[in-house]
């Protein structure tokens, strides 16, 4: 991140979660291009929510699912992230009135938690006084005649002490 | 992958390792649009290749790097990753004429079995009768006022059963 910004400058850092809502107003599924039948999106974040689900249907006492060795490839160890950071959610999506609904949220706000330790990481390196504005929110895929949305859902600007500067979150 | 093939169609996965060269011809080093000075590139590559470097020093006998926890967080998890499949090339990076001019090399070699597994997790989830087009290489950015480049290094399609239909990398 801090090897990118350019001398002077300040960084934009832009995140989102991910949901697809499909030409029936599905929420969870889009029809990707080309395609007549849809497929689940975010794929990655319903897979993590059934598994979510199942581990608290079993009692719920896990705080992590990844397998207790070091080598976990690292294809695996991505989807063990993702559930592993959706956990924390396991009420708030079993409790939800529309799970697909609240799913995009809860990624996002476990992003959110976790773009905090990409930006403290980052701000470490940054030669100079650049400033650090982050956009976090929930991308939404639609079907290819449509466009895509991004809903914004938080806008915050870090010097790169930490300290936050402003909260545009407001003017959202 | 498999999900976002449309109907009837097939599939071209792209991949890469990374390398800069700067303004002065330096290899593993390149000035980043706006700065004077330049960075690490790829930083991850050359900050694993140090990490093997180290334990190769040390007796070279780990096959891992990863903490023995379940509880790696991603963002370290994705370098301990890079170490862990670049400690086969200890030697080979250790021995080279010019160690910044071989680790596009080993990157793209240790990317290249990651990318088999990928494609064949990939293909068992394809509908229909799709082919899938691989092609592995190097990307080399320059500074701002070049273009960048692409080295093609294997050019592979296969059916959705794993067969090798064509190897086109005589092409390249």
């Amino acid at each position: 991140m801090a090897g990118h910004i350019p001398d002077g400058g300040s960084c934009l850092v832009v995140y989102a979660s991910n949901v697809g809502v499909d030409s029936k107003g599905n929420v969870g599924t889009v029809e990707s291009s080309g395609r007549t039948n849809g497929i689940p999106c975010c794929g990655s974040s319903i897979a993590a929510a059934a598994a979510v689900a199942a581990i608290a249907k079993k009692g719920g006492t896990k705080t992590s699912t990844a397998p207790a060795t070091t080598t976990v490839p690292l294809l695996d160890a991505h989807q063990h992230s993702v559930v592993d950071m959706l956990l924390p959610y396991a009420d708030r999506l079993e409790t939800a009135n529309d799970k697909m609904v609240e799913l995009p949220y809860c990624v996002y706000d476990a992003q959110k938690k976790m773009m905090a330790s990409v930006v403290t990481a980052g701000r470490r390196a940054i030669v100079g006084t650049a400033n650090i504005a982050v956009l976090g929110g929930i991308q939404i895929n639609t079907p290819e005649d449509q466009s895509d949305y991004y809903l914004p859902l938080s806008f915050e600007v870090f010097n790169k002490k930490g300290r936050k500067l402003e909260d545009l979150t407001v003017l959202l």
